[in-house]
């Protein structure tokens, strides 16, 4: 069985991969922020693409939902929460339905999700998804958000780890090769390392140095989000 | 001034760099290849993209050509040179133009010539092509030929190479950042790493092992061939 890696949701072609796990992977923030919102007891969360469906599908569907997300890294007018994982505390997000958007990672995650399980992935929550693909028996695809479509290294690092980790289960493909070196050659020195990326420079001028630190913390969170029909939830 | 890389010549868009110096990279083993066929005196290698092409090219203007290159990594009929750089020795190659053929680094090369001068780099001549790169004072795109369209991991480590010694004179963006880790990764044991990519293996099935230890030797040839008109030749 092989691990594949997208490097960005562009690289994702529909058909290729139906017999596989995906897996996305959005660091800074928002599959972190995912994995922090479920470690803290949210319920289920909706991830949507554009800001006028987060309206409504509050209106239609979710009336007691929370509002969630980003455009250009900040809080987004008429929302509860932003896109830092500070935000998504137990007080915040305990027993509740979150309607998300974000630049990079809901569209990933839609992108990801033709039929097949979608797994959210971070560094924070990376042994939990690695357990859940395991306990799959399937190919994998690891699709990176990256950054308005290009290339993020966090993200291809990440994958990198989850490759690091699974590499005597399955066989790497050259792009799950190249992601597990960048993992091998950053992982003891991450903050550094991630910190001269290009979307971690620019979080960090908005303010948000704390947030890189916390997302590239490992195996925090024991939580492996599952994507399924438009929803992401713990599986039972 | 940054570096910026392709992961396949598919990312590489017209117009995005104009004002850039462009390096070709088909570890195995076109730019290999070429530079040893530079180093061991060829007069000018004229890339062609495919096989009829050779032999119209060779009839129309240069009789006195020899054809060379590969098809799924073995020498096409009627050619006179394969594309294993053991091929390419002073008596085969010297002061003769070569037409050359092959299924990703030709590809390539005609790919990222849009104006700018192209260099055509390998491990075998990588410093050579850093000190032309230097003396240019442009900034820098790196194309990886890849491997039918796909991601190859060895172009991509010897992108990293070049990345790496080229770092504190450009900013590197996070593709360029991502292939310097590969490098960094790799660099200790780079036969026993590459070896595990998908062209490696593919080729170490055809017999030629020993072609990609001789193309994972770094800096054993001094020549820089630039790519301008259709021709690739050294600079006087």
């Amino acid at each position: 069985m092989n691990i594949e890696v997208c490097f960005t949701p562009n690289e994702y072609k529909e058909g290729d991969y139906e017999s596989h796990a995906a897996v996305v992977i959005d660091v800074l923030r928002a599959t972190t922020s995912i994995a922090t919102a479920f470690h803290h007891g949210c319920r289920q969360i909706v991830p949507v693409e554009q800001v006028q469906q987060a309206f409504e599908k509050k209106e239609q569907l979710y009336p007691e939902a929370i509002l969630a997300g980003e455009r250009k890294g900040v809080l987004i007018t008429g929302f509860n929460l932003g896109n830092s994982p500070l935000e998504y505390h137990p007080e915040a997000v305990e027993d509740k339905t979150i309607i998300m958007t974000t630049t990079n990672g809901t569209m990933a995650l839609n992108t990801a999700t033709k039929g097949q399980k979608v797994y959210a992935a971070a560094f924070v929550n990376a042994q939990a998804v690695c357990d859940k693909l395991i306990e799959e028996k399937r190919p994998i695809v690891i699709v990176c958000a990256g950054t308005d479509g290009r290339f993020s290294v966090e993200d291809a690092v990440c994958a990198g780890l989850i490759a690091d980790r699974l590499q005597h289960h399955y066989h790497l493909s050259d792009k799950a090769l190249a992601v597990q070196a960048m993992y091998e050659a950053y992982k003891e020195n991450l903050v550094e390392q991630v910190g001269r990326s290009s979307h971690a420079r620019y979080l960090t001028e908005l303010g948000f140095a704390e947030d890189i630190q916390l997302c590239l913390q490992q195996d925090v969170f024991s939580v492996a989000p599952v994507f399924t029909n438009g929803v992401l939830k713990i599986e039972e």
